[in-house]
Parts: structure tokens; C-alpha cells; sequence
């Protein structure tokens, strides 16, 4: 018995609208994940979260491994009591950290030993430990263990390497003591040569497995490789299980990787921007920063109906962020957040109502993903 | 015609319950004011320290007059509508900001000439600079510009100083264009010498001034010399005008100058505390860093009604402090200025109801201001 189960209720081309239903709760697909590294969203309560539209948040299973530890959350009943979020809530492996150590870090067969930068102690991260941290932490999807190589990568090492992740897929799968709780994603390796992309999610397929994940994307390519893996892997999955696109995107990213299969997103871009003072917006970014905001009485978005911009103009918020004020990084990340959140809420309705919606949504993403200018 | 109107409603003793009104509306007093000194309460939205009960704001002159100016603000309609506040808002007069700069700033008759540590730029804060300021911001109650002086100061320093606040304090009722929608208090120095701060305030209370305030305490003295000069000042005060103690203080500091007959308060204690992880509460101050809160899964206060109390454990605001999250400084922020506003509210209530009531509370506030020891 799967702890998740994803029912499709639309499909416009690849691109799918369903529902993931979870031990806490269903979210409605495609979905982003705001990410919650140290079980925390940056800033915002629980509520602002679920408020602005946020049904499923990511949080990070190294670093709640290092800090406070996965018994000691265990302990106070699970992630989510810990973090007062009821809904889904979904883990990363740890395996993108531990591998972006490089120098501090050892790889075998066995797993990963690394030092943690933070108080300099050893720690071997393997799939049972990987898989046992997630289920301490009691959260509704966890993923498995795989191996990150650096991109580019030749095609015996990535070879190899998807190789190691299937074996360690299956240790992880042995390793699980509560399924019924906690789902398994896989991730589909196989670096930039379709061929390996199409045979792990070929193999992987075979498993039938709680999820599906794209990894090891996102990772320095361009745009248009990322999106070519994706139209390789998304199609051969099992339409009835949920598609993972990890780390990814701007918003014309996830709008072209929606439609080419993808259901969840997650990424740090609207938290981080925010902490920068860089903004989404309908009409491109901007930085609240400029000096043409000093006197702007307007808000960061006319057509967003956020608290942030229902109350606050650019000039106050480019006086916050100048003043390095911690409402200022606030409302911009509820900003950011609202802005993706409310994007994949119109995302969902445009594959329903079919290809024009979606073609126009598009075309909105395209404007939104632009870079700050002279003129934003 | 002032800006202020103060309704006395019930006094036990030499404390007093009213209600001060202003063009933004009403305050009950005994009221404490939390700290917004960049036009923003540090992480907290405006509506939050509405809902906690904060009924008036103090923001700083000086900062504002530097970043984002002054003339900025008030083309963006004022500071009410810039930082979306629509209560009441006191503004110090910048005068403390400027002499703590000390071998930067040059005090003569006409005002003080000071470099701005921000930019280097040389500015010049006199009385009718100060006046202007505070009035372009909009705000309701401006702070006349006093001399503020070193602690301790000899005799004739301090008679020497306090002329020149008088005089200072002559030179901003005439700089005045706005009387009707800013009003002006002024400020009763007289260093820790009864009989010139006596001398003093009763100069003060024949000038009919909208409200009044006592300066030059809270800077370094011991608690009972503060306590003193309130006791000296306070009843020579106006019984129909405000009275305002500035940058007190700890909980029972509060009380006991509420017991003197003062009813506006203004603190950085709570605000700052919270960012250090120190946390006010019913049972004395705790510091949530400390190792025996790593399991511990009750709120900070068990009678506390706050956000922060209903819905998180000290292990999670542990969590948070440890890995310097904004939503950390955020919740302690909220509960710290929680429980101070609701002292306030309790300590109406308990004027109202009389020395019993007062005398318990005055009981909780000893307890409540004692320091984080070995077991909190």
C-alpha cells in the first residue's frame, strides 16, 4: 500500500492536471514546492504559506539531519508537529549536499563520508541512513539516495554512475520500515545522453515505484538540454504516479517543463531573489533596489493581489530592503512566493481549459523570467 | 486647538487610567509604544502589532530624516500611508541619536552639526529642523529638541543644559506650521537634581504644552535614582496633558512608573531582546538558546495567548534562533512586544480596579524582569 496516490484529471499534449493525495493532504498538480531548508520556510508563518496557495513545502534532510538531528525531531513528534505545517511535506536525500562538499566528502559503493562544514564531524551518509533521517522525520515523501556527478560528464562515468543509483535505489527500498507513511521517489539519472535517460526511466518504470523524480538537471547546462531530458524521461514514466522536476526553475522553466510531462517544482529562486531584493513579476523581474523606486508610490505588481502588494509600495519596500529591515526580506519573499504559487494555480486551469490558455500563460511566463533591465 | 487630547478616567494612587486621543485615534493608557525605527517595527507587519494590542507606534526622527528623508516620505503622503500603519505615531526628536555620536557631532546655541555615520555628510539638527522633520513625516505627536546630556553631570551643567532645552523648546512652538495635526511635548530635563527637575516642570506646565515628557533618565543610573526624579516630575505635570517616560524599560520599571503617574512608554527591550534570543515571560526572562530547551515541546509561556505560544515549542524557537532564521527573530519579536502589551492592558485593568490589583501585578512584573538564570 503506497502512501501516495496521484489520480490525472487532465491532460492538454504531455501537460497533466491531477491531484497527489498524501498522508497529510492532497495537493493539486502541477504544484511548486517552496523549500524549507532548516524546516522553515525564510520568514513566513505556516499560515502565509498555505494562504497564498502553498499545499506542499520541501524541506532538507542533511541539514535537519546536522541541526537539530532527525531523533531529536522524531522525538518531538515528527516534522510536521515540529514546524506546525499539517500538509505534505516532502525531503530532499542529502545527496546534493553531501556531493557539493567535493573535497570534504569520500564516495563508494557504500555511501558518502563526509565532514559536515558545521562542527567538522564525520558522518557517512548511505541509503538506509538516508532513508531512515526521512522517516524519522515522519514526512510524506521522501527520496531515494542517488549519486550527483558534475556536468559535464563523460558517458562511462555517467553510465557508471546511474548504474550506482539504481543499486542504491534498491537499498533504499530494503531499507524502508514505514512505507504506509512514507512514499519512495526514484530519480531518473542518465545525464545528457537520451539514450541512458530513456533506459533508466525504462528500468525504473519497471519498479513501480511511489514516484518518479528527474535528477541531476539544473545543474549548469542551458536551457534547452535541461528541457530535451525532460521530453525523454516525462513519457516514459507511469502516468499514474507523480512527476518530480527537482530544482527547477524560473517561470518559463517550469511552464515548458509542465508541458512536457512535469507535475512538481521546486526551487529556490522566489526565497533567495527575495533575500537579494529581486522580484517576479508579471511584467519581468525587477529589483526593488533601482533608484527609480525612491519615490514609486505604486505596487511591486498591479495585477497581484498579495498582502505585500495590497499595502506596501516600491518605495517603502526598496527603504526596507535598503535598510536591511527583516519585514523587508519578508514581504518580499511572500511576494515571490505568491507570485510562482499563484502561476501554477493558473497553470493548472490553463491545461484544463486547453492550448490557447496555456499557450497565453506561456507567453506571460516568457515576459516574467526576464532579468532586470534599466527599465525594471 | 491641539492635536492631543487626554481623557483621565481613573487613578489609584498616583497611577492613572485614560485615553489619549489623536488624529489617527485613540490609545488607552498606560500604553507602551513599540520601536519602529526605520518606519517598521523590526519584522513585523502592521496588523500583527494590531492584533497584539499595540495601539500607537514610535519611529525615529533622525533615521528617517538620513534614509529615506524626510521630503521623500512626505511626497509619498506621509509616514502613516508610507509604512501602512493608520494608528498614531510618536517621533523622538532625533536629539539622543545625535549627541551619542558624541566626537562627531558640535553642540552650539544654535543646534548641533554633526557627520552622519551613514554617508559622511555633514547635517545640521536645530529646533526648527526637527519641527519640520517630524511635521513633513506627518506624525502625531513630535518631540520638542532637548540636550541631551552625559550621566553623571555636575549642578551647573545640567541647570546650564536645561536652560538651553527650554529655550530650544521655545524655538520649536515657534517653528510649528502644523499645530493641529502634530502635536508637540516637551520634554522635563534636570539631570537627577529634584529641585531642577521640579523647577523645571513646573516651567514647563505653565507653557500649556499638548503633552509632556521626562527625559535624561534610563542612561546608566541605578533604578531608584529613575524612580526619584519620576516621583519629583510627574505629580507637577498637568492632570488633563499625557505624560510620556522615554526608553523605559524593563516590566517592572514600567509598573513602577505607572505607580508615579506616568502613562506612555517606549522601549527597545523587547524588540532587541528578541533578536539576542531572550525572551520575556510571566516567569521571568529565558534565553531560548539555552541546551535544556533542545526537546522541549511547551511554549515559551504557558498563560501566554500569543502566535508564537499557541503554535510552537521551544525546541522549534530554539531551532530557529541556532540557525539565525528570520522567522526566529520574528516570532520572539512577536512574543516579547505580546507580553508587554498585554502587561499594558493588564495594568489599565488594575488601575482601574485598584491597589490590590496593582499591587499583584507589580508582583508579576518583579518576577517577569528577573534575568535568564542556570534554569531559564
Amino acid at each position: 500500500m503506497s502512501a501516495l496516490k496521484y489520480d490525472l484529471e487532465a491532460t492538454c499534449g504531455e501537460a497533466r492536471a491531477g491531484t497527489l493525495h498524501t498522508p497529510h493532504g492532497s495537493v493539486p498538480t502541477p504544484a511548486f514546492m517552496p523549500v524549507g531548508t532548516y524546516g522553515t520556510v525564510k520568514g513566513m508563518t505556516p499560515e502565509e504559506v498555505r494562504g497564498i496557495g502553498g499545499s506542499i513545502v520541501l524541506s532538507n534532510t542533511m541539514h535537519l539531519w546536522v541541526r537539530p538531528g532527525d531523533t531529536a525531531i522524531q522525538q518531538l513528534g515528527g516534522l510536521h508537529r515540529f514546524m506546525g505545517w499539517d500538509g505534505p511535506i516532502l525531503t530532499d536525500s542529502g545527496g546534493y549536499q553531501v556531493f557539493s562538499l567535493k573535497k570534504l566528502a569520500r564516495v563508494t559503493e557504500e555511501g558518502v563520508r563526509f565532514r559536515t562544514p558545521k562542527d567538522g564531524e564525520y558522518r557517512m551518509l548511505s541509503p538506509e541512513v538516508c532513508v531512515s533521517i526521512q522517516e524519522n522525520l515522519g514526512v510524506d515523501m521522501a527520496m531515494a539516495f542517488d549519486e550527483c556527478i558534475e556536468w559535464p560528464a563523460d558517458r562511462e562515468r555517467v553510465g557508471r554512475s546511474t548504474e550506482r543509483t539504481t543499486r542504491w535505489l534498491r537499498r533504499c527500498l530494503d531499507a524502508r520500515r514505514a512505507p504506509e507513511r512514507t512514499a519512495l521517489l526514484g530519480i531518473v539519472q542518465g545525464g545528457f545522453f537520451p539514450d541512458l535517460r530513456a533506459a533508466h526511466a525504462d528500468e525504473l518504470s519497471a519498479m513501480n515505484l511511489d514516484g518518479y523524480a528527474i535528477g541531476g538537471l539544473s545543474v549548469g547546462e542551458p536551457t534547452d538540454e535541461l528541457l530535451g531530458m525532460v521530453e525523454v524521461v516525462a513519457p516514459r514514466l507511469p502516468a499514474n504516479k507523480v512527476r518530480y522536476l527537482m530544482g527547477v526553475g524560473y517561470p518559463i522553466d517550469i511552464v515548458e517543463a509542465v508541458m512536457r510531462g512535469v507535475d512538481l517544482f521546486d526551487c529556490v529562486l522566489p526565497t533567495r531573489n527575495a533575500r537579494n531584493g529581486q522580484v517576479f513579476s508579471s511584467q519581468g523581474r525587477l529589483n526593488v533596489k533601482h533608484a527609480r523606486f525612491k519615490l514609486d508610490p505604486g505596487p511591486l505588481d498591479e495585477t497581484c493581489p498579495c498582502y505585500t502588494c495590497r499595502h506596501f509600495s516600491r518605495a517603502y519596500l526598496r527603504h526596507l530592503y535598503l535598510s536591511d529591515e527583516l519585514l523587508g526580506h519578508r514581504l518580499l519573499t511572500l511576494h515571490n512566493l505568491a507570485y510562482y504559487l499563484g502561476l501554477m494555480q493558473r497553470l493548472r486551469a490553463a491545461v484544463i481549459a486547453g492550448p490557447d490558455a496555456l499557450a497565453a500563460l506561456r507567453a506571460e511566463a516568457v515576459l516574467a523570467s526576464q532579468p532586470p533591465g534599466a527599465f525594471n
